[in-house]
């Protein structure tokens, strides 16, 4: 495996079942490994699960993030809920040893299905003819966006899976970065990965939650816990520059909604995720 | 009990720890029972399990419907993932018996708190300072809205569960009941139940799937089954009229998702959700 994405979520079936995982310390921020990544890490083993029923590809994926996970050996456990025809359900177990005894981080539940066989003439231009496709945001050219991974030498230390991306920001929902937050809650900018490994459904599970928090913007630096994140994988992206957008609606409680949307270099939505997430304090 | 609402998700905890439900006929919609409903089924039996915690409360749920419910008896399992501080979470099965076989109809993941906690003084004051909370569409009076339970009785004999609210749909997005559909996607209204039990937290979750599907907006009259659905609690509702609004903005590959906000009577973002769902054949 030549790209670093495949290495850091490669899992190894067990003779009990479950999958060894090994977390990378590249893709940790603030106060623990990022949970898109986390996610692809499970979709991964979901998706080992589901190839002999052809369903290699999430629809629609549900975690609940329990504890924060750390850098190191973990073990997905997965359960086969339902096995039809047009769609499979895992439910998956993250866990990590802490003082020998097993920890849960992450419950998942995944719908998987096969997206060449949603995607077809019939449905596609039943679908056109809705007029109903969201267009990405209007984003300067690539040029004008600010690379995250030119973040500071100390921001950097507390987030290294900034250098796994080649994210760049549209520079009107950027200026948190020099203290002048635009309080619109919305963050959004151009995505691949640092090193062109390509976007794949599984790939997008990492995506949804790939760009600061939406808080940033409404000048709360710091850490924003998940607390639970669903994801939605609507088409296979086109290769090229993926173009993502995170905005919230609702800070209350102490908690805040983040919407993401996805869209592939052609413009088509690919993925959609909404995270509910602690306040940062 | 006096509404028909505790009637209908009321579980009784059996020796073995799971909960014995009763699926109420009333609550039927097109090929099954109603996805909100359910939820709330579930959501109280997780209740249960939690009350001893002080997590009476759901912040979040997310449910994947594996196969269509029917009336009749339903076992509602339950199992502990996590107990903690501020937050536990439970995994949960409903299931039906199928000629002797214990069906699956739906898994979820369901993370409880205590919402009266969530909310003091600082945290909303903090919030309030951000100005972000999502205010309620401009909906016509009431009395110039239209009552779903005057629905032609060809339709509520397919949709029983009319009658168990007191949806006001405004106008400029019911005109698919007169073959004229806005094409906008979206469906909006004033809620209540029919004979008026309060709503709270546990209402909640049925209320996010009580409104006609969107596609009905989009000239898709027909069943769209849920295939996955993750609802926020995001604060207690005051007593009155609920405002629901349900969206779509994406038809792709044989699926859609659907947003939906509720706020309470006084104006409160209460509960958001999204579902992803089968476009109507």
């Amino acid at each position: 495996m030549t790209f670093e994405f495949d290495r850091g979520i490669a899992v190894t079936a067990r003779a009990d079942g479950a999958f060894d995982a090994d977390l990378d310390g590249g893709w940790v921020v603030g106060g623990g490994v990022n949970g898109g990544y986390l996610l692809a890490v499970i979709g991964n083993a979901v998706r080992q699960v589901l190839e002999p029923a052809g369903h290699v590809d999430p629809f629609s994926v549900s975690a609940h993030y329990l504890t924060a996970s750390v850098p190191g050996p973990a073990t997905v456990e997965t359960r086969v809920v339902r096995q039809g025809g047009r769609f499979s359900t895992v439910a998956a177990t993250l866990s990590q040893d802490v003082d020998g005894v097993a920890t849960p981080r992450i419950s998942a539940l995944a719908t998987y299905g096969d997206l060449d066989r949603a995607h077809d003439a019939t449905t596609d231009a039943a679908a056109e003819a809705l007029h109903l496709a969201l267009p990405p945001p209007d984003l300067p050219p690539r040029e004008e966006c600010l690379r995250s991974s030119d973040a500071p030498e100390e921001v950097k230390k507390i987030a290294p899976l900034l250098d796994r991306f080649g994210t760049l920001l549209d520079p009107a929902c950027a200026m948190w970065a020099v203290g002048r937050p635009s309080r619109r809650g919305v963050i959004q900018g151009w995505f691949k990965l640092a090193d062109d490994r390509p976007l794949d459904p599984i790939a997008l599970l990492m995506v949804v939650d790939a760009l600061p928090p939406t808080t940033f913007d409404l000048g709360m630096p710091g850490w924003a816990p998940t607390l639970e994140l669903t994801a939605h994988v609507r088409a296979k992206p086109a290769a090229g520059w993926a173009v993502v957008r995170h905005a919230t609606r609702t800070v209350a409680g102490g908690l805040f909604e983040e919407d993401c949307d996805v869209w592939d270099s052609t413009g088509r939505l690919v993925a959609q995720s909404r995270q509910l997430a602690l306040q940062p304090r």
